[in-house]
């Protein structure tokens, strides 16, 4: 089998690294074209990033030359790791050029024909690609948003879900780079993070939401509440949850829900899906992210502490990390899934 | 008027020398003797104590020798930073010997007769002495009560509360010293402090309870769940609260509520005393702990961030100093207050 | 006594908030006006600030219009805290205009007849000041010179100096704001700071070296090498130093030499001057940037670990607040000297 | 081929957990037994370990049973990562017993006919258990100093080296656990680690040293001043070296020594055997212990910034990881020397 050529757009960037250090050796994908700004454009690569990741940058990536963010790319399925501030413009038109664009950026996760995916939840709302023409836009949602519904889901689907509150302690990878001052987080919290809460109290009502017959999506009827903290954690989002179910299940038959859950990428065992994608713990101290962020490769998520809540009807935590899971790997797992249902 | 002389107990502890900092140029107080366990007990202070506050240890400390903690101490008032494994029993022997034990340890926080003491919140609680006889033991709250109790009561008694949701994220220096290691929060957030949350829940409804004729509490009548964690930061407590309230104020009554509020050592004028107990930021990154745990002096509650929510009424984050305004501080400022009560 | 009138340049920045700080409440200095790039000016301080100090903002602060950098303000007497990309230009069109400039940026240090101060060592270097015409630049040392060349000069002065050698580990505080991303520094070590170590290598042999009888310096006659690494710390610069000394003294004469030390600052009791410059610590583990940097207000150099070296002929530790001592407390107090001696 | 079975003596101590992760699927090694203090002994290890490496505990491991460190293992190999306070009796009494002991304590290194290994540097210095009897003790130097004489082997062997100059930031975690509190390191550099310097200064004469024709050390004739300071860092040692050669190479001759050598590990290909075990890096702000700790598995060595130096003749900065190559890797990495040398 010969490998399907990819593309990454936003390349240089937090989101663009992670994606080039998790598609080097890729059995199904092969990046052959790097693009970012016009500022980084025909550099090579290895000039043009400030390389972060925690393994070197790849050799074959180094020396390649840095293209313009425009749909004249030979590889016809890109990854967007740009920023909101351009993503939006420069995936359309990739899309109305015929390319398949799978983006992490925000700008379309609410278009109404674009399919919000997390490939475990709703590999279903892929058939809302039937309402798009020319080329795909598929997008991943916010990363504090995926690790709280993949853990959200099973209960769903099994007991119902009225009320979720959930308060974030969120990593620094997550705001890009250079992103977050040293001086700002550095010994302190910033309880704020811009438009994070929005995203978290909106983005699980189209994710959890099931597709009518003209496969538009109706949002799930869910009341959400989030608070959303930045603390000094560099990978890995720590959230504090809490559920007031349609009908209150016991303590084990939520843990069994979560342990025994599978998803369509477990059965089609895609390449970069976790076996099992939601771990429970019983020590009261975890998950804690910088032991459990990189479970089955970043793509697992973590949850514990489950508990009875005196104002809802359980609590607990759940971790998972932010740009693997929560960002390129998310993103590149949707890839494989689409891969599989032969749509790229 | 000559000074009220004061011992420490517990005085190499990490409260223990906060007390000593907070004492040193005390306008009322002064220090003339510190105890500790039977390991430092005879030796030097200087030498005894792994002294790590910011700034140096006092000189006329250095030199002190420190006593067993047994009730043969020249000063009638002592504070008491004992670990909770030892201070149950220590105190009660001083308050039988006739002493007035001042102390931040949570062991008698729940009994019948002992004040629960915020000053600016619940200062008629000293009437509760009279229930006590031969010496006083009076109780601060669990420092990250405190924060959370202070921004609370203004909006109690004018609002009524109903319930009350909150998640912490607690400062290192909350677990003492030697505390947590490094290398379990370096990078890291832990989920879950031992015994915390249950103190959360309990301890405001004693704190904002009213005294009946007996002088006994009558509890507060709120639910309240709590979910308590461990953040890289040294000093101060984040904390995000949901308040459902008996009669919903408005966003600006709240405030007015808040900034407005002056309890007892604010109208006694008491040294310890923050001018303005609770400080409200309009900024949306705003209270964060490195900036504001130092306001007055480390005395002022900070919140922020109040907008309504979609499952409480209203939603915000206080911050408060645990090891000041939430430990020695808040300790020290009930000692006055009792002063100017002429209690001790 | 009326207060002089100061303004302050690059308000907004790192080193200018740190001015605004220290100039509240000043005795001598009346701070009237703030200016900072044409990106903030004619917006009132409060707004075009992004404050981050730890004391909050001055009252009378806020609501002052921050103005350009040009030569029109009605203070004669200017502190720089401009970055360095447009410090010269703008510095130098003050001076041309009768201002006195006491300077933090780097651009003017290594003119022949601009004084390069710590007033502590070389306050006679103000002499200089009579080669320059109309109005005066003054600047301060780079921060991580500062407090090595403080440690440096009572056994430069009694001992004489052959060789230094110096490795070390600075604050990010150093780099401004935003400066260094969280990303870069957290759970890490930067081994390089851009320009940084030739400073070291240069700047201490003309803050050590005679005025000749034209009031030039002649440089000092010492070999320095430097190696310059980033730490996480928000203030404070910790430096390993190795001396090999014309003539070798013994341990105690050193430390006698350090903690005997008073320079012009104290003779005059100027108010930002620390009583005693240099602190000797016994303890192995001292100093310590979170424990010993603000000793002093953040004035004193702190030492410790003296002890024989393998190949020069002692080594020991000097640590001092980078943004105090080695900013803008340094370029205050060098303001002050300067009054004292009726230069402005 | 069958594997080797093998034990780890003080598994639950923080090399003992890195142990235990190494071995985990090791090609030639069997863990079979865990051994550790009393206070853990006949308690499973999943129960008696506070587990805190970023990947799971292997599941075979969770359910042995922790032995008491007595020599009557059935493993005749046994790692070594006890405490020093215990570890020279409880090695010895192994050694006595026919065991081979791979250490990675302290309280042996010195010994006249106990190898200090670098297999990369002396793996010739196996000869010298020639001389021991019944069982053998091998040992690892100390983290800090393998980085070190890795990095400086080959330009010994071809310019020779008379003087070493080295400033370490060490990780935390080379303080095992809890090792330091977080109220020590958090924001802040600690200038003295107990006993490092002495370490760093003569194990290098040691390990590079020749053996003579009794299979004795000649130590090498190297001047060396070491100054060691703990920084908020996770894994990785920093170290600041300078050198004066005896015969000064150029910049590219040392580059091209340290790039092309390649030791006894590398020719036998052993398993844990970095492919190049030096890496010099161009970018002048690298190594960094963040990025690079993890190259090749954890057991290369980083270097960069070579450069000239004003004192010495050549500067530069060497990082490695150090609970990997710098203890419980580099420990294994001698066991399959031995292995191959037939003397396992």
């Amino acid at each position: 089998m010969s490998k399907i050529n990819v593309a990454v757009l936003g390349a240089t960037g937090s989101v663009g690294q992670k994606f080039i250090e998790l598609l080097a050796n890729h059995p199904w994908f092969e990046l052959i074209e790097v693009a970012a700004s016009n500022r980084s454009a025909y550099k090579k690569y290895g000039e043009a990033a400030n390389w972060f990741m925690q393994t070197p940058m790849p050799e074959n990536i180094k020396n390649m030359e840095v293209k313009e963010c425009i749909p004249n790319l030979t590889a016809k399925v890109v990854f967007s790791g740009l920023d909101s501030g351009v993503a939006g413009e420069i995936e359309e038109k990739f899309a109305s050029a015929g390319y398949t664009v799978i983006s992490n950026s925000k700008n379309h996760r609410n278009d109404v024909n674009v399919p919000l995916m997390i490939p475990e939840v709703n590999a279903d709302h892929l058939a809302m690609l039937k309402n798009q023409s020319t080329g795909y836009i598929v997008t991943n949602p916010n990363c504090s948003t995926i690790g709280m519904v993949t853990a959200l889901k099973p209960l769903y689907d099994k007991f119902g879900i009225e009320q979720v509150n959930v308060v974030t302690m969120q990593a620094i990878s997550g705001a890009g780079y250079p992103g977050v001052p040293s001086l700002d987080i550095y010994d302190n919290v910033v309880p704020f993070i811009d438009s994070e809460e929005p995203k978290m109290e909106k983005e699980p009502l189209k994710i959890l939401g099931k597709l009518n017959s003209s496969n538009k999506v109706e949002f799930a009827d869910i009341k959400i509440s989030a608070q959303c903290n930045r603390v000094a954690v560099i990978d890995g989002h720590t959230e504090c949850v809490q559920i007031k179910f349609k009908k209150k299940p016991t303590k084990e038959e939520i843990i069994e829900a979560w342990t025994s859950y599978r998803g369509e990428p477990q059965k089609l065992n895609l390449p970069s899906a976790p076996k099992q994608p939601i771990h429970y713990f019983e020590e009261n101290k975890y998950p804690q992210p910088r032991i459990h962020r990189n479970l089955e490769g970043g793509m697992a998520v973590s949850v514990g502490r489950l508990r009875e809540c005196p104002l809802f009807d359980f609590k607990f935590v759940v971790m998972s990390h932010n740009t693997v899971r929560g960002a390129a790997g998310g993103t590149i797992l949707i890839a494989e899934l689409m891969k599989e249902k032969n749509l790229i």
